[in-house]
């Protein structure tokens, strides 16, 4: 397995969407449609966003996720870390103390300091998030937007007008549905 | 769940105990006890360093694991990559292409080249696989020889000598034991 799951691939790809306003401030609903994901799956990875203060949730009908600050001050490891939650890139069980020389009591000096394994590890593992941390939301989407022809981003507003849109006109209907009419009994 | 395993941990322990050729060749089983690790867990690691050139087993009584080349030779990563089998930091799902506006038919310029946020990811890995490149085992060793104090190694050898004392000694009373007397009857 590896990793960094499927959770840390949507939640970058969502974010992607969000980073031009124009796209206004869609449901993790509309997202997860957009991109052919599992929309329980992503309801699942906003509210941890939001908690890291990535994305911001606004109420109502024409409410939905935005980015909670700018896609320059979102990094990479920002959103890995949100979603997975500072998962080690190895986990020292610290077997150097359980030789049995020691009997199960093990000298000072054989388990002073880190282990020299872990050490390794732990670089290793500082190389790999300081390259995650180099990326924002903001070069992605620049690598994304060099290839995109320029009249796809409309293309993506429409689509995203049309979700609201609906959800508007479904909302009055349903309104229209529920008020009593004149010759109707009321209660009370 | 950490990226790399306990598998890893304790195959890196066991590889350091081979550094000194004065421990003899140990199996895999002393290698455990020494530890305190499982027996059939180390069991099944051991292959896979042999099958990476990294150890090298010899039959006998007196048989066991040795380092199949010098401890220069071998880094944490080829540890890692053996034991692991090359798992990969991030495995990309193509998202990009499954956008509901290409209606199942992804056009070239959306699938074109590696997704951006892979190519992040893959930069990350190059990162941490390139530290994990940088260390040897008779790196490690050293850091645990500049802790250990000199009568160690001794003990060290000492404890893996008794056991193959034991085996020997125990071979040679099964042997006497299975030796036909004169007066037995013989088959045939």
């Amino acid at each position: 397995m590896a990793h960094l799951g499927s959770s840390v691939e949507y939640a970058l790809h969502c974010l992607l969407w969000l980073v031009d306003p124009a796209n206004g401030q869609p449901s993790s609903r509309d997202l997860a449609e957009l991109q052919g994901v599992s929309p329980s799956f992503l309801a699942k990875i906003f509210p941890k966003l939001e908690k890291a203060g990535i994305v911001r949730a606004t109420e109502g009908l024409r409410g939905g996720y935005q980015l909670a600050r700018p896609p320059e001050a979102i990094s990479v490891l920002d959103v890995v870390d949100a979603v997975e939650g500072r998962k080690p890139l190895f986990d020292c069980q610290e077997v150097r103390g359980r030789c049995a020389i020691f009997g199960g009591e093990p000298p000072a000096w054989s388990t002073a300091g880190v282990c020299g394994i872990h050490a390794v590890m732990l670089r290793a593992e500082r190389r790999m998030r300081g390259e995650l941390a180099r990326s924002s939301l903001a070069d992605l989407a620049a690598t994304v937007d060099a290839k995109t022809p320029p009249a796809f981003p409309a293309r993506v507003q429409g689509w995203f007008g049309t979700r609201l849109g609906k959800r508007v006109e479904a909302k009055a209907a349903a309104a229209k549905g529920a008020r009593p009419s004149a010759g109707s009994p009321r209660r009370g």
